[in-house]
């Protein structure tokens, strides 16, 4: 019987705390610290998620947290000198700037912590940074598993399970449907769907206020329609080696005032059989399971087996497509 | 960059062959070692599928082809005995009796073979027999991966990766459509099959004659119906801590006439997520994916996931719900 693990959470926004709720339900992991921009908060007995999140939506940051936690100019890094025993941390960080994933790798990589990190990273351009720290992950002694999200996460890995039947692979297409009440408690994740849209940039994207936005999607009704995304499920189903990344398209339809979905979200993969035969099997999500459920569930799951991996002393980066994520009850 | 693979098919029936022109046409493949009940034949620099099948037509079995095969009243055994270079076996052989695998698995045990064994069985009680030979494959370097078909395989793979949004799993439904144009090309698999009805049993499905077994099918259409059918999905999902085995359900209808299939198989994973939501995520296999082609390509994509297990040194038994397959180019 593997112990608890013990989990640490990085970001504290939409995602954040949707997996600080999760966390409060598993019996095979605990919340033992968290940080946003402002501030952190730890206990290594295990922290409590509605006071976190308590904290954030009265004070602005889990460092507001009276009694667990710290203002702080640098958190992670203030975080890390505390020296929790956390076993594992999963980034529920924005994704933005694209440099900011490898950058908070590389704070853990000096900061002489080892264990698990996994991300829930969409740009094919930050996992390429990403991935130029595999041997530095390497030699920290830490297990890094990347593009443990939806997509790219659980779609991605779909993929990397469906290619089995073929002996090419010809498209892999994900059509992502989401829908949210209220996209002021997703503020981050908006702003990078924005910058996937025609005309948009990160950059652009990044620096609108939160009445731009508003005005934006009231010109839409609310709705983000993306097209042919830059998202890291082709990176990383080439780097499994499925098939080029040429070869995978990510759009999708994001509805922001409507907390059903637009459209079923899947996953198509289509492939050519041994006997020449054409065919596309596809992975479709029910409805009712939310953004977070699907995001932060695989997170955990990979942490999971990012746990187990560590425990043999595999060190360096893996993708969603190249590990079976583990349960967790 | 990975060596060539060196692959052995245990069983050289409808799946050995299929598997055997599969890996014909894979770069990072070859196939070096057969056997089935007659006789082996063996090729450090690759047998060739095509002829080996043909000694199959006429002769009965890879023994008898003139160039590599030897015929063996222990086949297995004396094929072992030859000290083949091979990496791995994939045991593409028929699952009666249902201790059939285990004494297979046991054969490679006293061998002194190391390497990865992966097989294609169907059956829940088959599988309990495997797992208690866990610390004996330990103890003989060898890394066994159980249930890499389509199902178990594939479909419980995927289920496994679906339950990732779901805080408790409600139920996993595998249904399969199998179509093949003419049952005597899988005379065991049909008996399987048979021995799945009601008012059947194995011993009374492996005792037919193909004329008993014709004459059924000329009563049934050539159809066969299977309802709550003894499957290992249910043992390997119980395993990998996703959901008790009574949650697990497995039926199907297999055309015996028509390789068109009667439905599209799928596995519906329902579950409850963390908010509280009843949801179900579903994944459907292309119509025009055969059996073969469904069943061949995890077991070796599971087979290339078991020789980087081995190579790291992790030798024991695995299932597919357990490990990620790598695609095999």
């Amino acid at each position: 019987m593997m112990a608890t693990i013990r989990v640490g959470l990085l970001g504290y926004g939409g995602l954040g705390q949707a997996a600080a709720r999760m966390l409060a339900v598993k019996k095979q992991m605990i919340l033992v610290a968290a940080a946003d921009s402002k501030g952190y908060a730890y206990h290594p007995e295990g922290l409590d998620a509605a006071r976190l999140s308590l904290a954030v939506s009265r004070h602005g940051s889990v460092g507001y947290d009276p009694a667990v936690g710290v203002p702080a100019d640098a958190p992670i890094q203030a975080l890390l000198e505390q020296q929790v025993p956390a076993d594992g941390y999963f980034l529920a960080l924005p994704n933005l700037p694209n440099t900011f994933m490898a950058s908070v790798a590389r704070t853990f990589i000096t900061s002489g912590w080892r264990g698990v990190l996994v991300d829930a990273i969409k740009r094919t351009s930050a996992v390429e940074q990403l991935l130029t720290l595999a041997p530095d992950l390497q030699r920290a002694g830490i297990t890094y598993v990347t593009g443990c999200g939806a997509t790219p996460g659980l779609l991605t890995a779909a993929a990397a399970l469906a290619a089995q039947s073929f002996s090419e692979v010809l498209s892999v297409q994900i059509t992502f449907g989401v829908g949210i009440a209220n996209w002021e408690a997703y503020r981050s994740t908006v702003r990078e769907d924005i910058a996937h849209l025609e005309g948009y940039s990160v950059e652009r994207a990044r620096a609108m206020s939160d009445a731009q936005v508003s005005e934006l999607l009231d010109r839409t009704g609310g709705l983000l329609t993306l097209e042919k995304m830059e998202h890291a499920d082709d990176i990383l189903l080439e780097l499994a080696g499925i098939c080029g990344r040429e070869r995978v398209s990510v759009g999708g339809v994001v509805d922001t005032r409507n907390p059903q979905k637009p459209l079923s979200t899947n996953v198509r993969v289509t492939g050519r059989t041994f006997e020449g035969k054409t065919s596309t099997h596809t992975f479709t999500l029910g409805d009712e399971t939310s953004m977070a459920a699907n995001v932060c569930g695989p997170a955990l799951g990979y942490l999971k087996a990012g746990i187990e991996m560590h425990r043999r002393g595999h060190h360096g980066i893996w993708s969603s497509a190249e590990l079976m994520p583990r349960f967790v009850g």
